[in-house]
């Protein structure tokens, strides 16, 4: 089977089925002055408001809720700069297994302490130096834990892509879904949906300029590796494409749109203040692009997933302030 | 008639006939991690969702559309320091008449804008030193425009009181309803309806410590006047209960309890930081003053207005930094 293959709207209705009643259905929100900014329709899917802060709830749950009960006795492992640590956590705890999570020892305040407070084991690690693919990798053998990778997984793919489904079944057709581009299982598992469920959707990622990685590889036809990225858009440090989400997303990306920390911190500001929504960094990046590429949305009907609100409150005013350095 | 009796649940049901379609019915949010934190069932009405950015619009809404056509020819005049100004100008737009503000100089930069951005025309005054009202009817006078009460209006008040008609439908019985107070529009109009739907609700008013004019009033057995209070909560500024809400709420309120500006900002924190909602100070002080009594309300059902949204980002990045100034 190609590796294309291996992801299909069936996954993701069978993740659907896993999460109801556990992952929240968050709102599809539309804002009269977001339309008029981008003269277009705009489907906001608010995923801030998901479980553990993020949509990275959806696939650990579908992945924690399809292990065996001798993998759950033994518990899970995974790497993370946070989103994904807090939702392995929060899955964990509810699913009744263990979780230790491996995060980079500059992750944000707040994401540490949502994990740790979910119960997880934390370890640290450089993230500017050591290989945390490596290391977790390590520590799963040796404390004979399951990995749960972040995005390389069908069935994290699956989970994430159930917001896609329910944004199209909340809005109806839309001709964009634009999404925040880091690992690509988000972009996987609702480009996945959308096209299955809409054929002629386009299907439009968005990088930080800094982290580039899928719009070179997709350029280039295969995954180039990148420095770690520096941006306030602490989801979206990636330095390479995902194994198996690459090949998915080279079929079914469109466009990689890039946007500056700047005009992430501006959408922040839009969102905060027009539509008293908080919004992290890489959860606002689709909105900033879309907001930057006017012409390219006009007149259409936009679906943005708003990808997390894991941001803390101290961060959110030095972002606020102009002290847009590295998260 | 009682003055206590020129509002009644039939007025407010009638309002809500009026705002059908127009004023947004805002979520009822519950959190487990605030549940936890005070050890009761907590239901948010969330009115920073509402058009306008706060409850205001419900009450406006409700006067304008009771206007007679010459009423309207003529235009509407409010004096406000931010959100029945934003109220009263998006109403007057949507009803198609025109709206002139007074605003005290110092009030909030995003109310001003906003504001201007519905097509009111605005007019400034100095908050610490001239009285708004008096100008404000000189000024309806002159231009021979209607004036817009922000609360001493049982039509304003009917408004208001929709809030708690939603909130009850939507969470079921509640042990207590607790509500900011400023000049008691919100707290006639939601006490008046909470009473009626449950007789044996308790209504708690909050109130800014430096701003316990409704405290003094209960408690003298009629309107005290104070110095305009120097709190975070601007929308909390007036100096005196409101001639008609007044005997409602001296009627109606169990207690009120007052609170900091410090406990205001940390229930601002704690909506953004865990509920990644964007809530202003006065919109807060529910909240606040229910995390500061958590023995009043352990094991209860308790229903709080989060009652607007409108902060800045950079007004909150100043609050949360710790510069709680005045607004």
């Amino acid at each position: 089977m190609e590796p294309h293959l291996m992801l299909s709207i069936d996954d993701i209705h069978h993740a659907a089925r896993r999460l109801a009643g556990v992952a929240h259905r968050t709102p599809v929100i539309t804002s009269a002055t977001v339309d008029a900014l981008i003269d277009a329709q705009v489907f906001l899917k608010a995923e801030n408001f998901q479980r553990g802060g993020a949509f990275k709830f959806r696939g650990a749950y579908n992945k924690l809720a399809s292990l065996t009960d001798d993998e759950l006795n033994r518990g899970v492992c995974t790497w993370s700069s946070g989103n994904h640590a807090q939702a392995v956590a929060l899955a964990a705890r509810l699913i009744g297994t263990r979780a230790v999570v491996l995060m980079p020892d500059d992750a944000p305040r707040t994401k540490r302490e949502a994990t740790a407070r979910y119960g997880a084991t934390i370890v640290t690690y450089d993230r500017y130096t050591e290989d945390r693919q490596a290391i977790a990798l390590e520590l799963a053998a040796e404390r004979d834990l399951v990995a749960v990778p972040a995005y390389d997984d069908y069935l994290v793919m699956a989970g994430q892509g159930t917001a896609a489904v329910e944004l199209i079944e909340d809005a109806g057709p839309l001709d964009f879904l634009v999404v925040p581009v880091s690992g690509g299982g988000l972009m996987a598992g609702c480009g996945t949906a959308a096209r299955a469920l809409l054929p002629h959707v386009r299907l439009i990622g968005v990088e930080p300029t800094a982290g580039d990685d899928t719009r070179r590889s997709l350029a280039a036809g295969h995954r180039v590796r990148i420095p770690v990225p520096r941006t306030v858009a602490d989801g979206q440090q990636v330095e390479i494409p995902g194994e198996l989400t690459f090949p998915i997303n080279r079929r079914l990306v469109d466009d990689v749109l890039l946007i500056s920390d700047g005009e992430i911190v501006e959408a922040m500001r839009l969102l905060f203040e027009r539509m008293k929504l908080v919004v992290e960094p890489s959860g606002a990046s689709a909105l900033a692009a879309v907001l930057s590429h006017r012409d390219l949305f006009a007149g259409r009907r936009v679906g943005i997933v708003l990808s997390g609100g894991n941001v803390g409150a101290d961060r959110f005013a030095q972002l606020i302030s102009g002290e847009t350095g590295k998260a």
